[in-house]
């Protein structure tokens, strides 16, 4: 349906070695750098109608506006419509682009789909895909042959719809540090009869780590620091837990995000003293599970001021706004290809069915971003 | 084992209504109340040696060595091998101290047995107890011809192992209140995509509650109330919950025990006006489930004060020690009986294969509450 638009419109298709679908509006100047623009064409199961394909759609018009009034434009225009980003089959986020900038491993290939069990690679080559050449992690786009890559998403948190704007320019895309399960190891006892001076109780000990690092992060975001942090999963032990037994474990996630690298570490190393002053405090232990972490990205400056400006002139109030969740243009961005974002208001969240965009707000995205490529196009 | 122990050393056994043992070492005034002592002859499964046990055989020393030296006693002195003090088949616990006051009631006698089904009336007439009786409510043993109730146990905390005292004199047994599963309910979102001031994390919401809670409990602490406060069971919902989800739920056990109904209902408010606010400044909301009650017991000052100046004596080092752990004695001090007990010091807890006790503390904890008995029966 997109690839048939596109060629209704006048657009040159065809499928790259990922089999991404890439639509091209050819610039005067072939040896610029390009600009290459669009999003994923796939969700989440339950998803909703915007995630992604919202962006994809946006790039057409883009192109399909630049093409009807015959801009004179220098750089040549690539949509990507990409495959697999959010990969609900695999968990191995980001497939389409990471292809492009060989970044998939061997494992990675390897990894069996959750429904009927078929390994990626047999996936891949199923739809045409080149697996010989991934593998080998060859690099099928180059980074210094992109001059851009320009991304519309619709949000997937609330802050938007908070501040009553239509879009945000981001100016990132947060980087996380987790823990799937840490355990706080206290001492069991009958919670009748030991007093709280001799209690090591696992639950108080979780209950003041979390309260301290809640303070901690209302003072670093006061100081201007960007930060999240969660504990999205919190258990004590089932097997034994019970209303009159002090707890001796209780597991939780811990996840801290930020698009800053050193506020990363530095949250990170507060988590470990603030455990470290629980342990003294209660005389119970923290036991930490592997450290997993993931790289954050940055949007490119000049790209961020343009689209801001490109949304001042269209008089469209805008919000400087972070990503909290990752998106291809952070696999664009980590490769080297200056990259950027509007976020289009939503109603709903995203990833659940019913995820929903007001139209004008999504027109008012399409238009700066327009604006924005068209002047760059144009250099 | 205990009959026989008995009759060797000459007290006249029975079986009463509710099938406990009875022994007697009669007195030479048989229409004053008599003295009770003793404890239960149950345990736990996985339980220790010591537990109830202990308490029977130190009732059983008191009154040999009263028999031995033929001492000139105005009152009668009655053992009593309770039954079913944990009934760890049906759940139910104090079965024989309950039956002698008619507080058992007919949905009581119709609990099953966790092991085979069976029913505790089935159970108790297989031992020839009179069901009719009991479910009658009839009062089996008259609160005003017992003088006293006396129960040595073995301490089920590990207050006096810490203070290295051999023996505590029990001043209260603590009630409770409980929640079995309060829910705190927040907001769903992505744990990247919800700046701060956009989340109403329940996970925050419960330690922000539990953390100021026990702030509010070291303060009663040191205003000198008797209180101890847990959270045995802490979950998010494991269905949805995920490292990259901010939890909208978590379920938690609450329970507060003291001595003292003022201190108890006091703790109780503060737990709810601290839910208020948590849910005001979060905007979470926590919903409660039933709010199970159970009843303390005081001792009586006079045995209180008989059983430490008896320690005092004997120059025993003892200590005033609240029972966290529900007895048979609260039984009979809320039927109207002046009840003590006596604490001996544990080793490695209680409940467990591994509970054990030393047996000069054992000596010390029987010589104390042989001193009393002793004056008491006198009197």
């Amino acid at each position: 349906m997109i690839e048939a638009e596109a060629q209704r419109i006048g657009l040159h298709t065809e499928r790259d070695v990922a089999a991404n679908l890439v639509a091209t509006l050819p610039g005067l100047e072939d040896h610029l750098p390009f600009i290459a623009c669009g999003s994923h064409v796939d969700s989440v199961p339950q998803g909703g109608n915007f995630d992604g394909a919202a962006g994809v759609i946006a790039a057409l018009t883009v192109m399909r506006r630049l093409k009807a009034v015959n801009a004179p434009l220098r750089r040549t225009i690539k949509l990507y419509a990409l495959r697999g980003e959010e990969s609900a089959r695999f968990g191995k986020p980001y497939l389409g682009s990471s292809c492009l900038f060989g970044k998939l491993t061997p494992s990675d290939l390897d990894t069996k789909a959750e429904n009927d069990g078929r390994q990626l690679r047999d996936c891949m080559r199923g739809v045409g895909i080149d697996v010989d050449r991934i593998a080998a992690h060859e690099v099928l786009l180059d980074p210094k042959s992109v001059a851009a890559w320009v991304e519309l998403h619709i949000e997937q948190g609330p802050v938007l719809a908070a501040r009553n704007l239509p879009i945000g320019i981001v100016t990132g895309i947060r980087g996380n540090i987790r823990h799937r399960a840490v355990e706080c190891i206290g001492q069991a006892g009958h919670s009748g009869a030991v007093p709280r001076w001799l209690r090591h109780d696992a639950v108080f000990g979780m209950c003041e780590l979390i309260t301290h690092l809640d303070a901690h992060w209302r003072t670093l975001l006061e100081r201007g620091h960007d930060l999240v942090l969660t504990s999205g999963i919190v258990a004590t032990d089932a097997k034994v837990n019970a209303i009159a037994r002090i707890p001796e474990l209780v597991r939780f996630a811990f996840e801290v995000r930020s698009q800053s690298k050193a506020t990363l570490d530095a949250a990170y190393e507060l988590f470990l003293s603030e455990c470290a002053a629980v342990s003294k405090e209660r005389g119970v232990t923290f036991r930490f599970d592997e450290k997993v972490e993931a790289a954050g990205a940055a949007m490119d400056k000049e790209w961020v001021e343009r689209l801001t400006a490109s949304a001042a002139s269209l008089h469209l109030p805008s919000e400087a706004i972070a990503s909290g969740a990752g998106h291809d243009a952070a696999v664009f961005a980590n490769a080297g290809v200056p990259s950027a974002m509007i976020f289009v208001r939503n109603q709903n969240g995203s990833h659940n069915p019913r995820e929903a965009m007001d139209l004008p707000d999504l027109i008012a995205g399409i238009d700066v971003m327009h604006a924005a490529i068209r002047e760059a196009a144009m250099q």
